[in-house]
């Protein structure tokens, strides 16, 4: 693609139509940058999957060009594609300090870390990459050390928001940096990428300030109990400030959930979470304290058959159970799709005789439509491309750029893969570069697509009937056979009767394959599925996977 | 079970842990009386299941006392598994006009109708059956004909509210008979059994009557926009507003959704929605109006994959396509657990460019705690027996009943099959009977249970390794394979090497065993399944369902 004169290219490899896997290439001419490089957590339809990352074959092809990786903030969203992009293309990182100490994780448990250059960001610092500079803005979101991004391009300057939200009275931080938005916004900004995840929420997100008051509250409520807080092990903030308020209750912390206790531990050893002494204790020493000497921190907000809360609420947690007792807080919402996972894990806490408290202990780290009014008023955009959403948040999120003064034909919703060339003079999508999600199961990556998921649909709804024959490779006599074995289809032992006839459904087929001198193999295989696919559908009205099998003797 | 003199017992057989799937037996001496016979949709994980239904082994057991099948009213959670139910045991069924219709719809489907005595009754009417007096009195709730049940047993008169709200402007039909519920308190009752799913919600639920004003001011602004509303085919009271709303603005009624059709037909029949001739039209008839004569009403207000309106959203509806012109309304909430399906419409049919209306087009049909405080200030019980909810649900009703003067001890959050036996007396929990939900499948009722649902689970997520082996009979040796089929594996073209390897795995681990004269086949299984297992590990974190097959020859 040739690009015009002092245009700037904007491709988005990922984060359109879908929440995750954020990640942006900016190109002019020699010089590539990349923000971000998340990844997205399985749809319920990607059985087995655990989970998907970027495509990043344009960055492969072009790996000459490319400067660096620069990151907003240490979401898995944003960072946690790096270890298997670096694999593909080793580029240097740029990150400020919380977010390189969880990159860093990351990288040390793919071995990569002495392998990748990184480098420590300062909010207010500029770093040259190519023939862009990039310029780290504080801002709020739920973890420390988030930024904006303010990206020089000979074309103009291009302000990434990465998550945020507008919190003048944060627990911990400083409020983000406004002034520097309205100072680039006087001097000109060529485009807005901003985040669209809670634009269909009108009115502003309340401060984090409000939820600790609540917390403070349920503490005072709660002197008697033992108290058990689930919430995101990614919300920094928050396990900051309830560690806080156990420390001001001279309660002790215990942690449970490996991905808490890995944010915890890097959050402290960077100075992030600060607190006395020994106030983390091991869940072993829990038995040498009383109920209301004690918080659990847990992770399982989000009702995760694996995580600690869910295997405490369902008995089986090897280390913990739950008391009558107990006083369980969520702090934090359901994301769409967790609701009855998270409704079951409350019922059995609640069964166990807990106390469940869910109300007004969480609020969004995203901006509303408000703060992002806020945020087009000072920076003033020429073009506006909302980020982070899905398809209907961001055609919101252009409306309301347009209120907010965007021409309409200088606002675009992007898809993943479109290639956006933006100069003062015009703006077009100039083409299209290659943009999906590849599925990562286990230590594959990328060796399960479409047709092996589609597989394990068609098995998980109906299951499976195997055909054996042994068959004489000379003779094309049946030798032995056919045998039949099933899963996931009927309970077999209440079932003879049917796996029978099914047999004898089979053996008919064969004999009258065979009786005609077909030895055409495949279309032998194809008799036996649609003879016995037909009976199995009229006797059950159910569609199994069908395997006939031969073995040639 | 020996019942103690003058005491009733109260079985629900289903209902409680979860929604759905609603029915209770009341037992006294040689007379039980059923109430409501519900199906449940399944959860997630109960891969491929099409509907729950109760287990009736009680029923069944003492066919005998059975006397008669009461029902509340028409909806699935309280009609779905009549026909089911009956195949086991026959009873008359007695219930309102519309509701008879919609389970005559059933009866006949199954081919049960001619064998199946049915009693319409009114409202206000007494019924005998056995020991029991069964009144019914009317109720608001989102379909015509609602019942709540009065039941006057030797031991009291136990009110049973089914699915209710309290709205004192409905569209059609009249309030629930406060005053008569008055009444029965002043006289004594002895048990309220109430609706609930909305107990966590303070306050009460807004009437009818707002949404249809949003509905009106929504066709009022979109006049020359076709207009398309989702909704359940089960909230009869809407369907007909909606028909109302469109005859007003002079627009023909499309009616897509095989429910939706079914639905329509039997309330108009039956006299429950009035519209002008000609006011339905046939969808192919659509190509002789303009856009702002049509309103098509359709199912799908779930996300429901296979439903008319996902089938629009998907571009794959055979009739209808969605044009940049047209507003699509969702008159309704997503039910817990489908909120990413409905999300994933909305993003469709917004790619699409219609515009997605989604608020103030819906109010429940359940009693929030002011009307459930107001049934209980009515009818005074001596004792509560939450009903219809998860166990949270039931326990927060249990507290609410408290609130309302109910002793403690005289609230029972039951579990199903619990058997509880009241009288004025005393109340306790006598026994427990045989109830769990029993797995429909296509046309097999209970042939699929944990194992095969275990084995569905465990295909889903990892796939299926077969190994074919033929071997000699007398020789032990291998005739042929051994052979490996995968299938919701790997991809299998693009992983030739490790299924070589894995076949080769195979093949030293299978020489191993008959190299030591081992001709013990379930051991040669075993032997292949843990070493192939081990391998396919350690090359991929997975861990498929291996099926080792040995031919004998």
């Amino acid at each position: 693609m040739k690009t015009e004169k002092s245009s700037v290219k904007v491709i988005p490899l990922g984060g359109l139509e879908t929440i995750g896997m954020n990640i942006t290439a900016f190109e002019y001419d020699d010089s590539i940058l990349v923000v971000d490089c998340g990844l997205a957590f399985p749809d319920d339809e990607m059985l087995g999957i655990d989970l998907v990352i970027p495509d990043v074959s344009y960055l492969v092809q072009n790996a000459d060009k490319v400067k660096g990786l620069v990151i907003t903030h240490g979401h898995e969203d944003h960072i946690g594609a790096i270890p298997y992009v670096l694999k593909q293309i080793n580029m240097p990182i740029y990150a400020t300090k919380l977010t390189m100490g969880l990159i860093d994780n990351k990288l040390e448990e793919h071995g990569l870390l002495h392998t990748t250059r990184r480098k420590v960001v300062k909010h207010g610092q500029h770093i040259n990459l190519g023939c862009f500079r990039v310029e780290f803005i504080r801002s709020n979101h739920s973890i420390a050390d988030s930024s904006m991004l303010a990206i020089y391009t000979p074309a103009g300057t291009i302000i990434h928001t990465g998550d945020f939200k507008v919190d003048y009275t944060p627990l911990f931080g400083e409020v983000t940096d406004l002034p520097r938005l309205a100072e680039l916004g006087r001097k000109g900004v060529l485009a807005l990428m901003a985040d669209s995840t809670n634009v269909q929420r009108s009115g502003y997100t309340a401060t984090e300030k409000m939820v600790a008051q609540t917390i403070d509250s349920l503490f005072a409520r709660y002197r008697k109990n033992r108290i058990i807080i689930a919430t995101f092990s990614s919300n920094v903030d928050r396990v900051h400030q309830i560690i806080d308020t156990a420390c001001k209750y001279n309660r002790k912390v215990v942690v449970e959930g490996r991905s808490m206790v890995n944010t915890i531990e890097t959050a402290s050893e960077l100075g992030y979470i600060e607190m006395p002494k020994n106030t983390l204790i091991e869940t072993e020493m829990m038995k040498n304290y009383t109920d209301e000497q004690i918080v659990l921190i847990t992770t399982g907000s989000q009702g995760e058959t694996m995580a600690a809360l869910s295997r405490m609420a369902a008995g089986n947690h090897k280390r913990i159970s739950i008391k009558p007792n107990d006083v369980v807080i969520f702090s934090s919402n359901p994301i769409p799709g967790n609701e009855k996972a998270v409704s079951r894990v409350m019922n059995d806490l609640s069964m166990q005789g807990a106390n469940v408290v869910f109300q007004d202990t969480h609020v969004s780290g995203h901006a509303c439509q408000e703060e992002l009014k806020l945020i087009y008023a000072l920076t003033k955009p020429q073009y506006a491309i909302p980020v982070h959403g899905e398809y209907r948040f961001l055609r919101t999120h252009a409306e309301l750029a347009q209120d907010m003064g965007v021409p309409k034909e200088n606002t675009f919703v992007l898809s993943s893969g479109d290639v956006l060339e933006l100069s003062k003079d015009r703006a077009r999508i100039s083409g299209h570069v290659q943009a999906q999600g590849i599925f990562v199961d286990g230590l594959g990556v990328g060796d399960v697509g479409n047709i092996v998921i589609r597989d394990r649909q068609h098995l998980s709804q109906n299951g499976l009937i195997i055909v054996v024959i042994a068959l004489d490779r000379q003779t094309n006599q049946v030798l032995a056979g056919p045998d039949i074995v099933s899963r996931g289809f009927v309970y077999v032992r209440e079932s003879e009767d049917l796996m029978e006839e099914a047999r004898l459904v089979v053996s008919d087929a064969l004999e009258d394959c065979l009786g005609k001198r077909n030895t055409d193999w495949n279309r032998i295989k194809v008799t036996v599925r649609e003879s016995l696919g037909g009976f199995l559908w009229k006797r059950t009205k159910r569609n199994p996977m069908i395997l006939p099998i031969i073995e040639e003797v």
